[in-house]
């Protein structure tokens, strides 16, 4: 009996069964009918398999001794305390637990094999650890519990009480070898459909190269999955172990730049994200209906930041999101991302503030190489990147632009004094700093006033630089920043001396600027995008890959 | 000569020049040959001034001195230290200084007074703290800078170098009486336009209590500065102490939250601000142009929360910004706020996350009255309302929903079983279980199913209820929360049964409610405004004294 139960067609795919598969019939007549005839061997085949199952089970339960023991859990509703007393162990404790021991685990089943009708294994998983657990027919356990071990749906949730042991020999499939799982009871607690959009085993391995197809194979030649189908399927492809240490990596960014701003007295601040007015540069900003009127998405929180700043909070640092209408299609723009942003006052020079900043990053890289190294180095066996170079002397190459260009120009590279550099440019730079100075962390100072927003303070010695700085990881930009001009009339003058000239007093800017009519600090500071750090410091091929839900011009969903 | 600069008109104030005084006046071309007229006679009383000016300058100058001990600063473009060996000290560190130590400070001039010819003396802040300074003409120190002294318009920016002395008696009027600084030199870093918009000491009071107008006087009888015109120039209403403190603890509500989420093993998460469809009730939601398509502000980051405990995040936070398009005009909405968010699987029952959300919320409480309470104190010497009440066991009262009502039943309330509650008689229930358990901190549980969102699991021991509950602070809700249905055929069945019904397939939706088809273990969690923990923290009359640059649906700027 149970073997007919093979023959039950498998269910349909959700939003399958109501789609016609002849394209080439016509008709709505002879659709109808179809549908109606389907429906009624539907019905009948539910009611014949309702009947089977309850034999079945019936049966089964008459001689099963591990009746009880197993089984699919009902719907945890929290009517009660289940198992008062029982307490579940992490599987980071597993491997250390001497042999013989009784545990209860709830965890994930990446896989369920049966090797005969007596013995069957699972491969359990619970964070960064698995681990193998298996069950053999015995006098107290019912072949007929074997049969629903070797069942289970992968990617289905268990609770498993069994006994640990040390196998016979190191399981090397797992990340716990030295440890088995005898399992005595088990329970499904969420089943997972049998088939999967797309395995949680290929989202534990790199994308294809840039610029090659979809299931393009990798180095063992075996097919890749594509960005976009992994996205397509977020959720599952977040599942991989690759990417809970992408965003354990994010959020340790996030948490040692928090703390550095605390232990240094920084104010937390959250500056609005719906703006009542287009400032900074209007082209490139998300518009927004706003009961009866417009409003705009903050494309940075740089003159909230500053109008701080003006309100004698000295010190203010921001983490929240960054909005950027830009229709920019490459592997390293977002729409959305995650802004690191600070800024606070200096006494006399803003190299006080580009001191603590180069400190801060430093920071932040050792800490990741410390608390955060299971982390990298399980992205690092998939990205095979170089590791990332930190000067040995723990001071960061603080190079003039000035600078920048010669090395450019005598590298080949044909541009003029006060000219922008390109993304290349940018990136031929950051192997040039490699060679000459062994690190990937490096900054260029003092860049032209010209390539520069209108709130950047120009240099007290070459007019026609800025106090301005841009820190980089690998050749490519992570930080912008800047002294910004604290003082009223010279941002007017500087507004006004722009192409097209900007209105100081224009509504839009009337609230930023008036903030420095009444004693405004000298103030440096800069913004991070958080997913580059995490990037850069992997070398990840696309910046979509440290967002948990990217955003493109393309992609809103999921 | 000195003498004549008082006839000196003062600086017009910006935009008002150009403004016709005379309403009455009518024809272009007298207009126009009045201004001609005025500009002849602004550039003639121009030339004049720059050569009475210099001419003052230099007469000054040869008998002066204390010439170059004081001044207008040149706007600081760090074309250098100017004085590299000078360190600057906290004024936090000034009342414990002995008597003739000499320090540096760069500081806000709050007010400046002359009492002759030779006495002069400020009122100097600097963060949370403020100390007199004075300057006596001697064989030292010039009159003329004993003038220049007097004359600095309130809240510039200065550095001061002077020497540290006891005073004759204390100053009362300063935070720091024991101790006043005789001013050595002194040079103003940033001036402020001599007349500000508000007066930085009116945003130290209170607001005018609910109801009143613009203006009614406070206790002690002098007017008081209304809510809008404190946001309308909010960057200087900022500067107060009040708001310092306000922020102050804004800041810590959120360090305490996230350091409490790290201790506890969650992962920090940034979910998608920009959703591609308007799920979660579409009324209540922004909409913005995104490229050739329209995208939506999230309303929470509920279902991205859901799909990562189905990607296998076990426990995950945000803190971020929370959009909400609703029409409300009351005390306590924003359109845009800081959410609180988190979520956690579970083993057995939502009791566990319940449980954990209530040691949360008393760890910040706790936080707040060790770590915060200078600010605290501040701001209760401002607003007078009685201090925060927690439970003297350390156990949060948690009142089950049917209680909640049977308790207003028994106060006069009319009202049903299954009738969600008003905010009056939410309101009420606060004084009630003030009265009953002593505390302004508490838990209502299993709220009826028919008032929460679909997602929320129905009880497993009345179906009429669910395992839903809210935290209050003072009779007001600050975290809604539940448990959430993980099972994708419940949910759609949920989803069908709403009125009306919700397509679990449709595009909107798709992506979140496929995250339940593979394997999502049981989990709970919440979601709290974070201004409005500060707000009902300090009792606040308005939740908009919590917000930085409050958005609500008549105010998008500053």
């Amino acid at each position: 009996m149970a073997e007919e139960a093979k023959e039950i067609p498998e269910r349909p795919k959700e939003g399958e069964a109501a789609a016609p598969k002849d394209g080439e019939e016509k008709g709505p007549s002879k659709k109808a009918l179809k549908k109606l005839e389907k429906e009624r061997e539907k019905a009948e085949k539910k009611r014949l398999q309702t009947e089977k199952d309850a034999a079945a089970k019936a049966a089964a339960d008459a001689n099963d001794v591990s009746k009880g023991d197993y089984g699919d859990s009902p719907i945890i509703g929290s009517a009660e305390y289940t198992a008062p007393g029982l307490k579940r162990v992490d599987f980071s404790t597993l491997g250390e637990l001497e042999d013989g021991n009784e545990v209860a685990v709830r965890c994930v089943v990446r896989n369920a094999r049966s090797q005969s009708a007596k013995l069957a294994f699972l491969e359990l998983r619970e964070g960064f650890h698995t681990i193998q657990a298996v069950i053999a027919a015995s006098e107290t356990l019912s072949r007929q519990m074997v049969k629903f071990v070797a069942s289970i749906n992968p990617e289905s949730v268990v609770d498993v009480i069994g006994l640990v042991k040390e196998p016979k020999e190191p399981v090397k499939s797992a990340t716990i070898s030295n440890r088995e799982i005898h399992i005595l009871k088990i329970w499904v607690v969420a089943k997972a459909e049998p088939q999967l959009p797309i395995q949680i085993d290929d989202a534990e391995r790199p994308l294809p190269a840039e610029g090659s197809e979809e299931g393009a194979s990798g180095d063992d030649g075996r097919p890749l999955v594509g960005l976009n189908t992994r996205l397509d399927n977020r959720v599952l492809d977040l599942r991989s172990m690759l990417n809970h240490a992408i965003m354990g990596i994010k959020g340790g960014v996030s948490r040692l730049f928090e703390e550095f701003m605390w232990e240094h007295g920084f104010q937390q601040i959250w500056s609005p994200k719906i703006l009542g007015a287009a400032t900074e540069g209007g082209s490139n900003v998300f518009e927004l209906k706003y009961f009866n009127t417009s409003a705009y998405l903050a494309q940075s929180p740089q003159f909230y930041k500053q109008m701080l700043i003006a309100a004698r909070y000295k010190r203010v640092f921001e983490v929240g999101p960054v909005f950027r209408a830009e229709n920019s299609n490459t592997a390293r723009h977002l729409t959305e991302f995650v802004g690191l942003d600070l800024e606070m006052e200096f006494n006399e020079h803003y190299h006080e503030v580009l001191d603590f900043l180069e400190d801060m990053v430093l920071h932040i890289f050792n800490g990741l190489r410390t608390r955060y190294k299971k982390e990298t180095d399980l992205v690092r066996s998939v990205y095979k990147v170089p590791e990332f170079q930190l000067p040995e002397s723990g001071k960061v190459p603080r190079i003039p632009f000035s600078e920048g260009i010669k090395m450019l120009r005598e590298a080949g590279e044909e541009l003029s004094d006060y000219d922008d550099l390109t993304t290349p440019q940018e990136k031929l730079l950051g192997k040039l700093v490699l060679e000459k100075y062994h690190t990937d962390f490096y900054t260029l100072d003092q860049f032209p006033l010209s390539i520069r927003p209108f709130y950047t303070m120009p240099s007290g010695i070459n007019p026609q630089n800025s106090n301005s700085y841009d820190l980089f990881m690998r050749g490519q930009e992570i930080m912008s920043g800047a002294q910004r001009v604290h003082d009223y009339e010279l941002l007017c003058k500087r507004m006004r001396s722009f192409e097209p000239p900007l209105d100081p007093e224009s509504p839009g800017f009337r609230s930023y600027t008036s903030a420095f009519k009444y004693g405004c600090p000298p103030h440096a500071g800069g913004g991070f995008g958080l997913e580059r750090i995490v990037m850069l410091w992997l070398g990840l091929p696309n910046v979509r890959l440290a967002s948990l839900f990217p955003r493109d011009p393309s992609r809103i969903m999921p």
